[in-house]
Order: C-alpha cells, then structure tokens, then sequence
C-alpha cells in the first residue's frame, strides 16, 4: 500500500467519523433544545412604539385589532450569554433590600431563558405594525410571539409578596 | 503529479469548502435565532399536577410560594414541525364556525414559535415540584420558563371578539 492510498484512508475515515459524530449530536439534542426565530422587532420611532412583524407572518395578524390588549412574549437578546443564563437568583427590581429571589419567582432579565412577557395596550393594527401604548423593551429587541389577552388571563383574586405590591405599575421592572 | 495526489487534493478541497460553509451559515443563523432549553416537565400523576422543574434549576423556585398564580411558558413539542410552524391562519378552537384568524390572535397550538402560555393557580412549591391546579397541557410537556403574576398582568378594561368570549373559562384552547 502505498503511502498516498494510506493519506486517503485515513482522510476519509476521519470524514465519517466527523459525520457519525455529528449526526448523534444532533439527534440527541434533538431532545434537549428548540429553536426560536423572531417574527418581528420592538420599533421605537418618532414618539411611536410599535411591533413590526416580518412580512412573511404578516398574515398572523389577522383579527389582532379584535383585541385590547396583547401579550407580546420577546427575547432579552443583550443577556444572551451562558453566564447570565445560569444566574437562578437576584435581588428583585436589581434593589438590595428586596430579599434574595429565585428567577422564577421574578421578571429578571437574566434567567436560564431569557423570555421576556408584557401584556401592553393595542393602539392598532396597520400592515405589519402592531402599534402600542408602550412596551419595557428596548428599540430593535427581538419579538417571538404574540397572543391576545383573554379574558381568562384576568384573574381575580392575586396574592403577591410584599417587595412586588411596589412594582404594581410596572409587570416587567425585574 | 500522481492520480492519488489529485485525489488527496480534490477531498482537502472539499473539506475546506464544507467547513467554510458551515461556518459562514452559522454565522448568518446565530443572528436569526435562539436557543431554548427545557427548565423542567409538565407531570400528571395520581391526581396531580405539578411542574418537576430540573435539579440543575431548583434555585430559580426560591419565593415562587409567596404568588397565588404563575404563568407557565411551555412548548408545543408536538407540534414542532417546519409545516406547522408555517401555519398564519386557523379557525380558533378548531371550530369551523369561528372566522379565520391569524395565529397572533388566537392561542393556537400551531404558529411560528411553538410558545404556550398558560395562568396557573400554585398550590405548593415543594424542593423542584411546583403543584397546580390545573394546565392544558399534556404530561411530558416540556416547560421553558416560569413568571410570577404579578398585579400589572390583572387588566381592569379588556376587550375581545364574539369568538373569544365563549372562551372565557379557559386561556388556552387555541
């Protein structure tokens, strides 16, 4: 066998192990992960706020303006680093004096996933443009979905802890 | 030079053109997209609903017990298919009845992002289990984030259309 034929073989089994190698990767966290795309941005322009959807779900938006209001679900895409992803507990509103707090018990903008919830007031609804009363999110932030309020998501009777009575004008300060 | 040095020559080619393309696609992709990774599992068992939030996670639970109700952002699993999540329009409550809708306006199981939001009533929080009343959700449901209801999320003045008034008991039947 010659010394060329011996380059080849092992190029090419070290090509077939790359790709088994990826094909197993791939299925497992097949299991373990999903993949969103923003279907729109948070616009913020002349003294207007607003969503606009990517043209090609611009259809979705079909009977939004139905609706008073809408929740806008959206990514904190500027924390999007596995060291901000593994912060589990914050001082809620970032103030000191609110107790240590899970994640989960919070709106934190750092959390294992980083979705981000607002319910917000339509103004209306033109073409791809959700315009709103307003949103916590920065101009340009990535949106992931939207869903209307229902009346269901009215509930009446809410218990919270102390330190979140004093964000009650506000659902996304933490 | 030899036919085996052409060969050699042609795969290293190859190679290269691979691996620079999968570097430039992702490259394009990481600004399209985001990843997310299951928190924990929808569980019904003996009577039971709980959420079985993963060991690695039990941190972000801490205070969750001081709220009455928590929404639950889970992933239509399902449904994660490229045709589905091509779907803009459907029939809300999959009743042929209701008028065509666009998936933003509905809470439909099939949309762009697989996203489900549902308010649950917390009975316990207990190590990783978080008990509930009840979720529209099947056993195994992967669960993608939790957030506390706070007082901002009660909307006194909300309107929405005929359809969805019939709807008023549940939030999520589509």
């Amino acid at each position: 066998m010659k010394f060329s034929h011996v380059r080849i073989a092992l190029v090419s089994a070290c090509i077939a192990v790359a790709l088994i190698g990826l094909t197993v990767s791939a299925a497992l966290e097949e299991k373990q992960q999903f993949t969103i795309y923003p279907v729109g941005w948070v616009r913020k322009a002349d003294g207007k706020t607003f969503i606009e959807i990517e043209k090609q779900y611009e259809d979705g938006l079909l009977g939004l303006d139905g609706f008073s209001h809408v929740h806008v679900i959206w990514w904190f895409h500027k924390n999007d680093t596995p060291e901000k992803r593994r912060v589990l507990r914050v001082h809620p509103m970032a103030n000191p004096e609110n107790p240590l707090t899970g994640v989960f018990a919070t709106r934190s903008p750092v959390r294992p996933n980083l979705t981000a919830l607002t319910v917000c007031k339509i103004l209306s609804v033109e073409g791809c443009r959700v315009f709103l009363e307003s949103i916590d999110a920065f101009d340009g932030t990535p949106v992931i979905d939207l869903k209307p309020y229902v009346l269901g998501d009215r509930i009446a009777n809410v218990r919270v802890p102390q330190w979140a009575k004093a964000d009650a004008a506000s659902n996304q300060s933490q």
